[in-house]
């Protein structure tokens, strides 16, 4: 009976996607599910997995928004490598 | 203080709602608040409930999208009553 | 397939209990399962129970550990109530 | 490594706005973020911050919609004045 | 930075084991990372997992306590099957 | 009416302690509901906070436990800088 909750940014991973996909959120669900089988032998049927998709904006990492987080890193990196 | 989370698919009991309607979550919260009440002594003003709509393209049952896992239990019936 | 999650703190509800009971568990799984059947149609086998208790150092209130919370509280009735 | 998600209900504090602004979610993430190192050590780096706005329908306290119990609250406060 | 949550019973899989162990444990944080790379292009090192064992007695299905609804089965296939 | 989940792992700051102590934890619980009190006007007795502590087994970062992460980024930094 495991659950499996994802959450992700919602973007996208291709150019013009402004979110993962269907196909690629069923992977993830296909994916996962196939795990907990492998290593815990639970059945398929029994897994629940729940994808949350939260807006940037509300994502935080570093103290801050995860947007200007990663520009930050990227000037950083930038820099450094000046 | 208890805190329950109430997560369902985002889709409609009955013919036109394409959602659980106020109403229906009027009734989830009153329900579960007064079983908090009956079973643990908790006033019902002690509790706070939080329900969470769900895409059913995020949300996985047997390895698959939940519409795509219902199809195949549906057509596997349907196989086994024939 | 609806997920519920409790949350409660680690307490007993009667005279010598330091935590819910097994019977007091199992009736609140028993009454939200028939909660989701009734309101929103969701066979019982197709509901999620998880019951998270939590110490009561890692509960907040009021911006207190729940037990200084409570404690304050019930002085400020009885300081009101002289 | 910590966690911390905020749930909130999605409303603003403004007249005009309808939810928090993208400033007040950044002084959200900033804030905790600096909680966690000021009281446990943790890096600014390490820490996630997920805010989760839930629409008030889905809010529940003292078994009704938020709103309808903020409704009753205040009717009460005002009855008790008077 | 996603973030993945893994919620199972806490019981073995193996004769003696009463709870998933640490190498079962590092399976999972190690394939559902690899998944999120595959699927969505994540780095590892932004992918956080927690594990959330859950006694059997605080986890209902089939609105009983889940030992209770196996056996429940358990026999209702036996039954079927005599 | 926010609900603050914080989730650490179990383990000290301290030379001794084996897991945040019962001030760290008041402290966390004070300084977020401050806050929401502070940038939202979330009054202090309508927040919640649970802090949910995590087994280091539990918790995953860059594909490991946690602890095996931060030995390999230790080592790494320890090679980088040799």
């Amino acid at each position: 009976m495991p659950i499996v909750t994802i959450q992700i940014t919602r973007e996208g991973t291709e150019g013009g996607a402004d979110a993962a996909t269907r196909e690629e959120k069923a992977a993830l669900i296909k994916g996962v599910s196939q795990l907990l089988l492998d290593v815990l032998k639970k059945p398929l049927e029994s897994t629940f997995v729940v994808i949350d998709e939260v807006e940037t904006d509300n994502w935080g990492w570093g103290g801050l928004p995860v947007l200007d987080y990663r520009k930050k890193r990227a000037s950083e990196r930038a820099g450094s490598a000046g």
